[in-house]
């Protein structure tokens, strides 16, 4: 955790004092072993960066007088469009691209997609935003990600998703595509990324169809996390 | 499982018909649901890639027959050096680095890698050839990595490293630095990853004083899994 990020609710006054309980009170005291007079990286969910010092220190919560100062890092400037992955990778990919500063997510459904994943707790609503905020903390960030979940292929291929890629360079992670991914494209992205084992060629002849140029990372076939840090830092 | 590696233990004539029992024949049967005839991807460990075919299918056991014609994928030119990871992040690393062509890896201590971890049953042989081998696996290789162990920092960055270092591009991986992380090198690499919360001032200068110039990948600070990715993406 290099920043603890701050919520409405968790001021106490006007807007400089927090009351933390819970995780970020255990983190706070257990890992980072506060105490009063110390100071912390904090973040405002959605706004700005500064530094929280520690005013009282109890059993089960901690309070800090916090300055926000600082704006949060770039955006990088890409939606992901990644085929569900099994609920343990997803974890830690949403908790990845967070931290890699991806702010549109969409899930959806693939044909090598198992249609359990789509029952997992870890779609929960507050299950994702364990994982993004974890990814912020990591990050030093504080802009939470959207993540928007289409268990249908077709639909969403067919009527949502050009209108996503609108206007941002399309391009669908495929191995042994003809292409490589481009270095550094300093514009917007829409970067389909599939499920373990690939698209079939039907999935990849929709995305060709609607203008996704395939790309590859070279001859080797990385696992979908591995995969997309790559993709993302190849990219920008 | 995009490709079963073969030993040559797992021979049962002069060259060209294997006996697989153990992990690769359940995930045969189970996952690929193999009959005879099938066709899959092998490869010889440390030799070439091909083709087996399956000859015999047991309760146990299963045989194949292999012709085996295609040169591994080019390796990584890059030799990775690696403050010793939290054991459960350790075996994802190694899985991951092997997936991505890496061949040369050195674990080495830090001030902040806890002393525990060097008593992890992860680094052990068995343990560590393993995950290399699953990240073979994944990627289409046959060339298993090696990994050596350096338990104390300064006799190894001051005696052992230059040597390692020599003749290549030196990189330490440092958020906050002042260089970016180059991109694209076209030449042989040494990088330097450390442990989750940096490496300490004292470390830094060791390091810079050999030789190595600090990089970053922006402004985030990803968790060392994330970034070892993103930095050989950038780099290769």
């Amino acid at each position: 955790m290099n920043l603890i990020l701050l919520f409405k609710d968790d001021f106490i006054d006007g807007g400089t004092r927090v009351r933390l309980s819970g995780r970020r009170h255990k983190h706070l005291r257990d890992i980072c072993r506060a105490s009063v007079g110390d100071e912390f990286c904090v973040g405002l969910c959605d706004g700005k960066i500064g530094t929280g010092r520690v005013t009282a220190l109890e059993e089960d919560a901690l309070e800090m007088d916090v300055a926000l100062t600082t704006a949060a890092p770039a955006t990088t400037p890409v939606t992901l469009v990644l085929a569900l992955p099994r609920p343990i990778m997803l974890k830690r990919i949403l908790l990845t691209v967070s931290s890699m500063g991806v702010k549109r997510i969409f899930l959806f459904h693939s044909h090598r997609v198992e249609k359990s994943f789509w029952k997992s707790p870890a779609l929960k609503k507050a299950n994702l935003k364990e994982q993004l905020i974890l990814g912020l903390e990591q990050a030093r960030d504080t802009v939470l990600p959207k993540v928007e979940l289409r268990p249908l292929f077709k639909p969403f291929v067919e009527d949502e998703l050009p209108g996503v890629a609108q206007k941002t360079l399309s391009l669908v992670a495929h191995p042994r595509s003809s292409g490589p991914c481009p270095r550094y494209v300093k514009r917007p992205v829409t970067l389909v990324v599939g499920p373990e084992g690939g698209f079939i060629p039907y999935e990849i002849e929709k995305l060709t169809g609607l203008g996704f140029a395939p790309v590859h990372l070279g001859e080797r076939i990385l696992r979908v996390e591995a995969a997309v840090s790559a993709l993302l830092s190849r990219l920008f």
